[in-house]
């Protein structure tokens, strides 16, 4: 844990956290000019403070302890992206996907529902991540959305399973539900790099 | 304008710009953890002072002046969502549309690239925005990616247009394209709603 006094390690994950709450008032609030202007002041403080030593680009893909991946930057699963819900990938042992994710008013299209781009990036995401095996990433070839209806802001559940291999490609599929059922369904081929064929 | 006292109007538009400032910096900062406390505890107090009042649930869209719908929380084009880049769109005398945005760590899937469900959500809302004709709102019913190579952070261009319409569906295509060519290519099918039909 870290002092008031700012010893230990810098708590990146909990700042993230707070700066989703900020995107989601930013959005929400009907406060007036006065506390608006104020709130103005605070952010622009965070933002100098938290660039006195900023890397360069982008977080990218570090591998800081023992050698694991951490993609903490990543737009959909980075802890440390206030863009990310963030996803949290369970994986069964036959190799399926699933998460569940409230999607709030950050992530909004028509009037009460979450943009149709959204369901595309949740389900490029969990088709992606059931595509891959551990050390052999596979690549997006193609990717096609089916949308039933619109899907509704708040909880949603994302899943995708693979349906065949057929030598560098694998073909996956995968759907987002809500309480009533399928809202977008989607196919995907992914592509190993030829590097890493069987 | 507004006075530091607070007068005028809310400025909601350059709240949300500095909160997109901030979410780039807090992906990026390496700042030590006194810096990273103190940046939050400024966040903190910017989300309670946005918060003295909230509108329920999400932005939607409001009429506020001119009867012209506003759609200033939406996930792409909404001006106080931090989120979005904000997309302009850009239109044609033929209807066909183009975008250039900077997307930059925020959006990042491999290292150094847009994550590619971003690439289909802006391509799903500028294909969408090709597909819509004023007063007539046409929806996604599928989309179909063709993932030709990454795209790198930085400078994009989205466009698309309208291939040709049959019925209540309207077919059309769009790109991304970075100073090397098309990295992504889709194609999509809108319908406009029954009650809309020639």
């Amino acid at each position: 844990m870290m002092g008031i006094d700012g010893s230990g390690a810098p708590e990146y994950e909990p700042l993230a956290q707070s700066v989703r709450r900020l995107i989601d008032v930013t959005i929400r609030t009907e406060a007036g000019a006065g506390a608006v202007a104020a709130a103005k002041t605070h952010i622009d403080c965070a933002v100098e403070q938290l660039s006195e030593s900023l890397m360069p680009g982008s977080f990218g893909v570090r591998h800081p302890f023992d050698g694991q991946p951490v993609t903490s930057g990543n737009v959909m699963i980075g802890a440390r992206n206030p863009v990310a819900p963030p996803l949290v990938i369970h994986r069964d042992a036959g190799g399926a996907v699933w998460t569940e994710i409230t999607l709030g008013a950050a992530y909004e299209g028509p009037p009460g529902h979450v943009h149709g781009g959204v369901c595309a990036l949740v389900l490029d995401h969990v088709l992606g991540a059931t595509a891959h095996e551990p050390g052999r990433p596979a690549y997006t070839g193609t990717l096609t959305l089916r949308y039933i209806r619109g899907t509704r802001l708040g909880l949603v559940r994302a899943g995708a399973w693979v349906e065949r291999v057929e030598g560098v490609k694998t073909f996956a599929k995968g759907q987002i539900t809500d309480g009533q059922g399928i809202t977008v369904g989607a196919e995907g081929v992914f592509i190993k790099p030829r590097g890493d064929r069987d």
